[in-house]
């Protein structure tokens, strides 16, 4: 049984991040394997989300309040105390590091090879030999030699990435899995308590995928048909966690 | 040493011609292999050519061009009649497939799947697990699933792409390479016949690549070192090929 998971971001920050996570996954994946022009995709994404907006205040304030909170659980008897200090360790050194950095990605905007290819990546099949000459001439350099150079570019934006990884990962961890069943394919809940974040596992073989939509304090599930790209009118059985 | 070929086309036809080719290439790559949400980039990019342009009247006028022309070849007596048969009847099924075509790629505009994240792929990062739901479930299907959609999904272009191919492989086979020097980096030539394809192939050890320019009589090729990104002052030896 394959599962999945689908997440909602229920607030503009938590968009963000799970958009700058994505791209930095993307990024690890073209570091992992040759993908050859095709790395550049979402490089240039990030270019182009850090040129629009300058994540790191709202990062920084989000170590601290994150730091603040952990330092209170940390005095509390039940609290698995060696978790909570390599947690804040973590958190502590995103946080000098992001606080001594310049904003993302401003070095590479001076790359001249890299801003050939992005000024034509968004044209649709401009990628070609003769559009860029210099992109051909690079993917026949050694896979070590451009991996090496891609490491080097995929660095300019870790000061943010690496936060961003570990605050949704702190996130993540704050709520359990649920088993819920929608009745006729839908599901609402609403919490008291703001939420940033839903997550829904499901098996793959139900033949369906959530779209899931919603504020802080009130959310709904529907679970929508492959196959015919309809809403099912089935009783879907799936887990649910909310996270604050 | 890897010997790499840079082309530049000289007019707009053989232009759409190698962008076509080259996205015919890259459809095949996905084919071939994994590369996850990465084949959506040229389908796409094919979708949206397709739709500014109508290919297939110019492809057909060419079609019958080459096929009078190779009818007048055969019946010289220094040519190897089965090779040019072998084209004849290529070009001749390419002509009956393409002149029995529906536009390529109308079909696929029907599809909900397709369009719901062909809206969505030019947005920086927006192949997200929360943009699109249902690519994350589509992308758990198994690949051998994927691989027969994707197929499908190609097949809608391949009237227009199997001839655009053997078009260009005639175009290529016109001219020989022959060795030149461009003294200083820099190369110009002529023509009075005119030309439609310049065709370089150099050694990538020469740690630069070309960037061409030209009309259908006339051509200059700059080089440009790769590390540094000006221009050569040095004499390179390259080959060159010059296509009418």
């Amino acid at each position: 049984m394959t599962e999945l998971i689908y997440e909602q971001p229920l607030n503009e920050k938590t968009r963000s991040y799970l958009r700058l996570e994505y791209l930095a996954q993307q990024l690890q994946a073209n570091l992992d394997q040759d993908h050859q022009h095709r790395c550049f995709y979402p490089l240039f994404s990030l270019c182009e989300l850090t040129e629009r907006c300058d994540y790191r205040g709202e990062i920084l304030k989000d170590l601290d309040r994150q730091l603040f909170a952990l330092s209170k659980w940390q005095s509390l008897p039940s609290i698995n105390d060696e978790q909570v200090e390599r947690y804040i360790s973590k958190l502590s050194t995103c946080r000098e590091i992001l606080q001594a950095s310049q904003r993302p990605g401003h070095e590479l905007q001076k790359d001249r090879f890299l801003s050939a290819l992005r000024q034509r990546f968004n044209m649709p099949g401009a990628s070609c030999n003769f559009d860029l000459p210099q992109l051909h001439y690079w993917l026949a350099k050694p896979w070590e030699d451009r991996q090496c150079e891609y490491q080097d570019w995929v660095s300019h934006f870790a000061s943010i990435l690496s936060p961003v990884i570990l605050l949704l990962d702190l996130t993540r961890q704050t709520t359990e899995y649920q088993l819920q069943q929608a009745c006729g394919g839908f599901y609402q809940g609403c919490s008291k308590q703001p939420l940033s974040l839903i997550r829904v596992k499901l098996a793959a073989e139900q033949g369906c995928y959530p779209t899931i939509s919603g504020n802080r304090n009130r959310y709904a599930i529907h679970f929508v048909k492959f196959d015919q790209q309809k809403h099912s009118d089935q009783t879907i059985e799936f887990e649910l966690a909310t996270c604050a």
